[in-house]
């Protein structure tokens, strides 16, 4: 099965307490392909300037990622520079330089009109309904977005939410969109808003899922479920990591083709493997050099991590 | 199997964002015993003043827990006030009336000399190390302490961490223990401290247990094992749920006689079906009429929480 993910393709500079990179091959659709490459079929759409070099593809393409929706336009690729230093959980934006992403204008290739699975990275949300609506075949969307869309462009992320089969965020999103400060009560308020099922995410504390009684087909509502996080002695740099879980979690969903509660949890489990990965160097090195295998130990020392009996 | 644990009784009065209440039942030996008095024998040894009445006896009484180690003393019993306003996860102290537990000097009841599990609630540690030296040929030795003896009396504290079979502290507290930002770091040189494995507690979001080569009979080091807390709709109080974790935790390996890889997990569940008790009334009102039932059913619900096969 093939996924279909529209997002940034980016660099970014930033500092974290390992130390400092500039220009490190970054941006939401990278992470999540990259994750996803290890388990079905990715293609991404999003824009890039001149500074995209054949070295910057080749790190999607060894991995069997189709950038051919990638295009090309006159000027720089997206540029975050930020930190992490008061607090690994929390990035500090010191600039965002749209550059070709200001104007971005997703255009699906007539090639990629066959996907089943759509994930709208964290975009305008105009743009995610936008190519939602050109995708209106697919079996399942997921979604991420971020505090300012929820904060100044609610009206415009809306819909989006109620095209959603999952929605991806993190809990202070969670909290804000639904304005209420449990957990529990958020998540609640945010499947009234449509998306099937959600995926709040805790930084370092992991994830849960919370579920409606549309998240199966079976329409039983499920109690939510956790997962754990991979202690780690060092986190280099958290940048892409809830973009690496959703590509573990959705490429593991587009590899089964069909989505039981069995196959969501395990899918949390190689969501928070992806995650690991990427926090353990400076932009996607970990996720190059990554092996099936890798993926497979991981997934397995979660199991241990979580599991009474491991 | 007996579980002898020795620390407070005392009164709470308290404001959280479900409300206020004055002078509750609370304490750290009255949370544990509560939550150990569902696996196992329980004995307390602590010291009350004249308000501390039949009906507060009562409590412990009717879950089976021996209270003939409860020491009278003319005066007060400890009374703290405080409020969890900012965060529920941190206590705000408004006032620590020491009262009768100033003077406390432990003196084990020679009835209480057979007790096989010993738990060191967080107390002054010269106290802990007095109680320790008193109860020799215990099987394990749990033990608790607090920012206030790791930083201003780090010196009587450590002889106390060098007799500890399990040390429960929270992440900022084992942070400050070690010196160490990453709870990974932190946990390998706490474990050097002595206590041969380390649960640090991370509030809402459960904790984790982490081992040496001294943690089990065999000589194998373990990798970490998490255990999450179960998804409340409303803390109402969380006074207490760190020691109700102790005492499930206790009781559940008590009960079992033999500390091996499997019962330590399960006994991490246990903690946290008891620290979700806790936290859901103010002071002891929900381990007070709590089942052995109710605690089967939060088990299994921490299982379905967390096993992809559930």
């Amino acid at each position: 099965m093939s996924i279909l993910v529209v997002g940034s393709v980016a660099f970014d500079s930033l500092e974290t307490p390992s130390g400092k990179r500039e220009r490190v091959l970054g941006g939401a659709a990278t992470h999540f392909a990259l994750a996803a490459s290890f388990f079905t079929d990715v293609r991404v759409v999003g824009v890039v300037g001149a500074d995209f070099l054949p070295e910057h593809e080749r790190v999607l393409t060894e991995k069997g990622v189709d950038t051919k929706g990638i295009e090309r336009a006159p000027g720089k690729s997206f540029h975050w520079t930020g930190n992490y230093l008061n607090d690994l959980n929390v990035a500090t934006t010191l600039a965002t330089d749209l550059n070709v992403f200001a104007e971005f204008q997703p255009k699906i290739p007539a090639e990629y009109a066959d996907s089943e699975y759509l994930f709208l990275a964290n975009i305008d949300p105009v743009l995610q309904l936008d190519v939602r609506k050109q995708m209106p075949n697919v079996k399942m969307v997921g979604g991420d977005t971020m505090n300012y869309w929820i904060g100044a462009h609610r009206e415009k992320l809306l819909p989006v939410l109620r095209e959603l089969d999952v929605l991806l965020i993190n809990d202070a999103e969670a909290k804000m969109l639904s304005g209420e400060s449990n957990a529990v009560k958020a998540a609640e308020k945010v499947l009234e808003l449509g998306p099937k099922s959600l995926i709040m995410k805790f930084g370092e504390h992991g994830s849960a899922a919370f579920f409606s009684e549309r998240s199966f087909a079976d329409g039983v509502k499920r109690r939510p479920f956790r997962v754990h996080t991979i202690p780690l002695e060092e986190v280099v740099d958290p940048t892409g990591a809830g973009d690496s879980f959703a590509g573990g979690f959705f490429g593991y969903v587009a590899s089964q083709g069909e989505l039981t509660p069995e196959v969501f949890r395990t899918a949390m489990f190689y969501g928070s493997a992806m995650g690991s990965f990427a926090v353990e160097e400076f932009g996607t090195g970990r996720l190059e050099r990554t092996t099936k295998a890798d993926v497979e130990t991981r997934f397995r020392e979660l199991v241990e991590l979580s599991h009474i009996k491991g």
